[in-house]
């Protein structure tokens, strides 16, 4: 821990929360207020609650039966039955007052009725079948404790009690400010199709909002706060003025227009600066007129994760809930339940910081996988497609595929009905998914190239991989790929569609390539696939056969995973041209110079093809909705 | 299964489930309503959702930096920079746009401003540090699909995808209808402090529309509908024509006002009546108007089971929840983890049923153990109070001391920071809860009476007993028995009080009770208490004194296991009499004639000493407030 200027710089994630925890426990961020009862849900109690009435406030039967004293029942049994007369026995609905004459009541089903009288099977002792005043609870009895969270059942209980009102903690009000010049709110952002470059929509906001209130808090959101640290300064201040605790967006950075440190300083005291996490780096807290504050990095995920692990926990605190670390961070990230997995892929994590990664899991066979998305805390997909979130200790540095990684599950995941498609990336094949759903399966999928996911099925790390490998001895497709990584397993394959390759280019084709031939100028930049590629055999294949070299083109090394992104470096003006599949250019306007037609296969070893999900997905490739979609796509030709 | 008139009586659980389910899969009891993403959280989506825009919508800097064109930079290191002239390079923060010129950003850490030019320490490839157009998700791309529920992460991702609404199932409308004549609404109730005898608080609604709340569904309570069939027929028919479903309290039994089954099947369809369950058993489903009417039995651990186990998944079912059954039931009874117990006592479950227990836990040692605080349907207390809720399998008939017993969690119970006092009842420990947890600490009790308590210690059963058991060979107290059960373990002793025993009777002595002889004549109903406990001790001793036996006693059979309880008899009018201490009789303003004073103290094992709550309890028999208190109670003595 680094102190400069008197504070911490660079801690770890649990020293931020300790510090946070020991600045704020006191009584002053804390306010009481006195609730209905059926207004209390959720509020922590300040005091012990007694009850004011016993509960029930009459002696009542248990049972539907007959009231009777006992002592007339002596001897009753079904062979020796007793009879009472009329004066010795009332009818007893269940809950009704037993009277002061009685004190037992007899179950129906141990009487008969008689004529007048009723014949008694049973002998009672006194107090059978009577719930005494006070059973459940007694006037003066503690009912419930100061710092217990008031729950339903207490509500209920309170009633039945005699109590109207309780005093519990007021729970946090909370201001959000978004800060940047940069930033576009809700309604301008989707009122302008177009927005302008550079700009972003204020959409964490949102992210914030909907999170408290799945925790069951409020947030109010300022208009946008400009890169101007005056205006910051006065907003920050008169929001500790008026709220509990007050969230600032962005601006904790070391960039240019990063003005919330001095903020801060000027208004209060700096409590920490920059977490040694990844992402949410450049958190900050401090207080302020006697306020948490706490800057939110501004990526996506940054928010996200500052929010579940520091913002959480201060708004438990500030409304008295004293909780296990543990729960707070299942409940602030809507963790269902906690799963062990085994890493798919290695994982590279920065030396000495703890990393929040966004997995996707998949089991297969006994092992249940798990595998990051991405890293970038930017990427707000891969938050919302995550199946849970995983926390890599800061001495996890490489972890190797099959390192145990415990996952904090946020969403429905039925993993014996869900298969890991590995392989060749395709655009329709994505579109599977929800026909597969309706089906009752579910699909994930990892574009690791034909190579990589034949490599992963025999591995068995997958249930299922999709090839176009050519083979250029003798221009077959698949075969000899198939045939060395099955070594001798059975895999069926299932020939989905034939697909058009060739060279992809901005519209109007700018450049002029029309042949292969053009890509190796010099002066052209091209943005190739990874290794493995199907496609990317088969450029290799058509450059052999131009007799140039790799060194020849200009951004061969550069790797792109899908045909998707490929063609965005295109439409970007990153790349000049790229080599993909026609419906990848299609999807983006650009233009298409066909070179190949090639098979597309499903390989699934047969031990796989009893799979609900392979059933599912064998089942959808006959779907007449997905197969319309994909013609609408183009360059894709069905088999006879 | 029986089957009578048509539908199903006696069925399991999971039948019950399914048979609900089969009955409303169907789309009628869906409807889908567009909603704006930011009101759209817990939502679930009708159908798939394509981005309208690229996520960035153009290529951005992905850091501070400089914009360059990657072949400026060729060959640069920190050995042989790069000198750059300024229309070469152009400054952007993060997010910023990258000019069209532009196809790399290079970091700010990698270069130095020098003179108007720029040194470059580091060769880029094109792409480097950019966020390329569509990085986080494309135009087009299937963004969250059919069936998923949305999250906060999703309504951010939607605005930043340029989408403004979405289409989701609606929520369901449920109406709850209270009957019953016997039902007091909550202003009357709370308004009368001294209601009628044979009547109930309306307090069930209270829990259903907290646990609606906590599961973020409305529901609308009616006023309550007395024991008229005519008039619950009115209601129910009017419910299911505006409301997605209905609740019936209570009338599903086979009392004389029990009506709701005839008004079923007068409307529709019964699905099932009755569900092999304890408590809930009688549960009843039905389908009127093609909405599905529910009827909660009335006792309100009743009403809670059937919520959770029917009512729950039927409200996920209706707005588009596919939802595991495990986590539905985790989610109902707002379990926050599942936890693997022992039973500490054995418990008998009815044969072919299965019982839903409350428990209480505690940790001693390794072992993690839990009990079932009562099975009473009708003791809403224990809801209250319990730690979980445990569902026992129907095979499940005498459950030995020790059964594994899984259990659902439902509030903060830090077993580590938690002991189990088992002993000797007092109402003066009892109120040691709050000052412990106040200390860190927690306390949790069982009444079992002195000897059971150091029975229980011998076994390692709980971390504490307390004693008072008078040794009528020589009149000393505690010693032989201590001696006897710890078998050469080391336990200490701490007295705590000295306690005043003595007859409790009616106020007034109405049957002018003065000596312990005065108990045996034949026409008093005396309450006891159970064998083992350090009071009946002393009542056996005083009794032989007397010369008097056990059959001589009218009601010496009956077993109370608190003195709260046993004078509760007294006062309700159940028995004329009871041994117990001043403080109980002086609680519920009884009459008290005092026998004995007795040393009241607590054992611990030396190995518990250390453990956090003992020491919290230590300190806590210092506390001032708790002292008073005491004093205030009547019938203690300090030690000096």
């Amino acid at each position: 821990m680094v102190m400069v200027a008197g504070y911490s710089e660079h801690i770890e994630l649990c020293t931020a929360q300790e510090m946070l925890k020991k600045a704020f426990a006191g009584a002053s961020v804390k306010s009481t207020v006195e609730k209905n009862i059926s207004d209390a849900l959720g509020f922590v109690l300040t005091k012990d609650i007694t009850a004011h009435r016993n509960v029930p406030h009459y002696a009542a039967s248990a049972v539907d039966g007959y009231a009777v004293d006992a002592s007339s029942t002596i001897g009753a049994s079904h062979a020796t039955p007793v009879l009472l007369d009329p004066s010795r026995y009332q009818w007893m609905n269940t809950g009704a007052d037993v009277p002061q004459w009685a004190n037992a009541v007899l179950m129906v089903e141990d009487s008969s009725v008689d004529g007048d009288g009723l014949l008694v099977f049973r002998s009672l002792t006194p107090s059978s079948n009577v719930r005494p005043l006070g059973e459940d609870v007694m006037a003066g009895q503690i009912i419930a404790r100061e710092g217990e969270t008031v729950t339903p059942a207490l509500i209920s209980l309170f009633l039945c009690a005699g109590i109207e009102k309780v005093k519990v903690y007021k729970k946090p009000k909370t201001l959000y400010i978004p800060t940047g010049d940069e930033v576009i709110t809700m309604g301008r952002w989707l009122s302008d199709p177009n927005p302008k470059s550079g700009t972003v929509a204020e959409s964490n906001s949102l992210f914030i909002k909907a999170s408290f209130m799945e925790w069951g808090y409020d947030v109010d959101v300022s208009p946008v706060v400009p890169d101007d640290p005056d205006l910051l300064k006065e907003k920050v201040s008169e929001g500790t003025k008026n709220y509990d605790m007050v969230l600032v967006g962005a601006g904790s950075a070391k960039g240019r227009r990063d003005h919330t440190l001095e903020v801060f300083e000027d208004l209060g005291k700096v409590i920490f600066r920059w977490i040694r996490m990844k992402p949410g780096r450049p958190a900050m807290a401090a207080e302020i007129n006697g306020r948490p504050v706490i800057c939110l990095p501004g990526f996506p995920m940054s928010t996200a994760v500052v929010l579940w692990s520091l913002v959480y926990p201060l708004l438990n605190l500030i409304s008295a809930k004293d909780e296990e670390p543990e729960y707070m961070i299942k409940k602030a990230l809507g963790c269902r339940k906690t799963c062990s997995t085994k890493l798919l892929v290695q994982h590279s994590s920065p030396p000495g910081i703890e990393e929040w990664i966004r997995v996707k899991m998949a089991k297969v066979g006994d092992t249940i996988y798990s595998w990051a998305l991405t890293s970038g805390a930017s990427v707000l997909w891969a938050l919302a497609e995550a199946d849970g979130i995983a926390l890599l200790p800061a001495s996890a540095l490489e972890c190797e595929k099959g390192t145990d990684v415990s996952v904090w599950i946020k969403r429905k995941a039925d993993l014996d009905r869900r298969i890991l498609f590995q392989g060749s990336d395709d655009p329709a094949i994505q579109l599977l998914v929800t026909p597969i759903r309706r089906r009752g399966g579910d699909f994930v999928s990892r574009a690791v190239g034909s190579m990589g996911g034949l490599a992963a099925l025999s591995r068995g790390e997958c249930h299922m991989a999709a090839a176009h490998l050519l083979d250029d001895r003798d221009g077959t497709y698949n075969d000899s790929f198939i045939e060395r990584f099955s070594n001798g397993a059975k895999w069926e394959r299932i020939l989905v569609f034939y697909r058009t390759q060739g060279i992809i280019v901005p519209a109007g084709n700018p450049r002029k390539i029309n042949t292969f031939e053009d890509l190796c100028t010099g002066d052209i930049v091209f943005s190739n696939r990874q290794p493995g590629a199907g496609t990317r055999v088969l450029f290799d294949h058509l450059l052999k056969k131009t007799g140039k070299t790799p060194s020849e083109i200009l951004g061969y090394e550069q790797q792109c995973t899908t045909h998707m992104e490929a063609a965005n470096r295109v439409l970007t003006g990153l790349a000049d041209a790229t080599l993909g599949i026609k419906s990848a250019a299609d999807a983006l306007g650009l233009d298409f110079i066909p070179l190949a037609e090639e098979p597309y296969e499903l390989v699934i070893p047969t031990e796989h093809m009893a799979h609900p999900a392979v059933q599912a997905l064998l089942e959808s490739l006959d779907d007449s909705e997905w197969k319309d979609t994909v013609d609408a796509m183009g360059g894709y030709r069905w088999t006879d």
